[in-house]
């Protein structure tokens, strides 16, 4: 079969992306940090695709891209030269692979929290001749990496004095608070992890180091970590497509994604059955919305199919097709090889999704 | 990198599989089904891998093997010439592809359970000059695809008048009752269901139409379902590998295959967090166990991270390998491009994990 010129021809599960929406959430978000001193650092985790981070950094006020993983970077690596690694790189050839990327001409940061992450990157780039940077990565409340506030100095100074490395800044991401769906508590959950990683900041400058990157932030908290001062860029990924969950926060962002299953089963009045189970959208935050379906909701989702309740007069038969509004953009995008660009009935475009499987860490 | 050759030098997180258990797996299995009347099917969808569908076929008692998906009957037909889709198959160009198996000399059925899904099946094999075998889909209990019980005889009529289509049998899936934890409570759900499909099977020999397949069952269910006079084979898919899920049910299976993660960081004395998260290992059967680290329990999953809450006193260190045994085999497969073959500390094999992504239905 040949790529499908018809949203009809799709085959499915399959991700359709409405690229008019995204590029307003890339240019409503590049326009948020056009003011201020802060500047944005998508996170390519969320979409995995080159297509979509190329738009992100030609909307502008980029300061590069975020990744989470290796093989990541190593993809992004063909389309920009400033790389954040947010994350902690441990194990058998992974620091190997991140020296390789600055060879190639990248200014590549990693996270690190521990002397032994500190030690692999710098053996590593000694090995490879060249400079990795670090972020020391610091804890602002979520149960997950990096070292206390108060620790935070303490490892910058490690860090400065490993061959191969260069202390570059810090980081903190306040996950804990990004998904809080009331404004005010939000914001102050996000100001109290903030004050936290500002007081690692003056630590650091106190002794004397280099602290030019302070990043930190997401989509759920872009637009109070952006305006503090101090922060110097926003690791935010989910705008450009967004979810059910994002939404909730009633931010400036439209849904631009969907998930296009097929009816393949009209089992009773109130029932019909689609090809789009949580092997083509997860359910890790939940069920996914239904879009432009009257009263229609998931019942649950199995490998390879969605249950769905409707309206006992409801009109969907056989062969409908059915978009699903995923709870959780990044896992979905990662369950697919493609995504379908889509113009009202048209197919424009269809855009690879890299980096995901996890064998091309074989490399 | 070249292909690993030990356990420390897979890049995480990976799929390990220990073959000595599954191999014993899939010979009890194939061992149960040398008595009596009923065969087993083996579901390729629990595991995508062609190389363990090989050993399930080599260790006998099969009718051919199950699928969930066109791609996985695309790939199946390689290595069996006898393949069921145990799913409807609707769509642009999926009836087309099913008759174009089908013309590889495969014996191939999918599942009906509309006359929209009879009318495509048999235009597609009309039109490849083929025959596609359909069983018609029972629904027995599950709120998903099939006909009611009283109502499979009238759709056989139908696909017994219809050009291009051979009426094989009738399939029924007692998903609703291969979970249940009490043997008792899941004998009698099992034994209900099987009941309304048995009382199809009886509607549609009385009109004498043929019904020589009647397929049914999973892992959950497969010594209570294929010990039912009249069920002739059982679709089980997870005994091979297994899951906690399935663990639960007491049955003879051993757990054979785990997410491996790398400790990336030690925030804490009572945390860990290693680097496989629900990209790596889903959640949607809940939290994966761990396995071999007294006291510890998963936190929470992030895309790329699993928080492992640990005793104080634990002595794992950042670089540790950590073990999870994934809640649900079939989905957590799906999320990687390989499987590592290992046997102690040695890397014996790297099997590729097929049909997945979705982007193959491109061909």
């Amino acid at each position: 079969m040949t790529a499908p010129s018809t949203v009809a021809e799709i085959p499915t599960p399959a991700l359709i992306l409405d690229a008019t929406a995204m590029q307003a959430n890339i240019e409503r978000m590049a326009e948020f940090f056009r003011e201020g001193d802060c500047k944005l650092r998508p996170h390519f985790k969320a979409h995995k695709t080159l297509e979509i981070a190329r738009r992100q950094l030609a909307a502008g006020s980029c300061t590069g891209l975020t990744c989470a993983t290796v093989a990541e970077a190593e993809a992004v690596a063909d389309i920009c030269d400033d790389i954040l690694i947010a994350n902690e790189v441990i194990g058998p050839d992974k620091t190997a692979r991140v020296a390789a990327i600055a060879a190639r001409g990248v200014d590549l940061k990693i996270a690190v929290d521990s002397l032994v992450g500190l030690a692999l990157a710098g053996e590593a780039a000694v090995s490879a001749g060249v400079e990795v940077g670090v972020l020391v990565d610091v804890n602002v409340g979520m149960p997950r990496c990096g070292v206390p506030p108060d620790a935070a100095a303490e490892l910058a100074a490690r860090a400065a004095e490993t061959p191969g490395v260069r202390l570059r800044g810090l980081m903190g991401y306040e996950g804990h608070a990004v998904g809080i769906p009331e404004r005010d508590k939000r914001e102050h959950v996000t100001r109290g992890a903030m004050d936290g990683l500002l007081s690692a900041v003056s630590a650091v400058r106190e002794a004397g180091l280099p602290c030019d990157i302070v990043s930190a932030g997401g989509t759920g908290s872009y637009d109070i970590t952006g305006r503090i001062e101090g922060i110097t860029e926003i690791q935010a990924g989910s705008y450009a497509l967004m979810d059910t969950a994002y939404a909730k926060l009633d931010g400036p962002f439209r849904q631009a994604i969907w998930v296009l299953g097929t009816v393949i089963s009209r089992p009773a009045p109130g029932l019909c059955v689609t090809d789009s189970g949580h092997k083509a959208c997860t359910e890790d935050h939940g069920n996914p919305d239904i879009d432009g379906v009257e009263g229609a909701s998931i019942l649950f989702l199995s490998d390879e199919h969605a249950s769905i309740t409707l309206p006992p007069e409801s009109a969907i038969v056989v062969g409908d097709r059915i978009r699903l509004v995923p709870s959780h953009v990044d896992p979905t995008i990662n369950l697919h090889d493609v995504i379908y660009v889509v113009e009202g009935d048209r197919v424009t475009d269809v855009w690879p999704v890299a980096a995901r499987g996890y064998a091309e860490q074989r490399r």
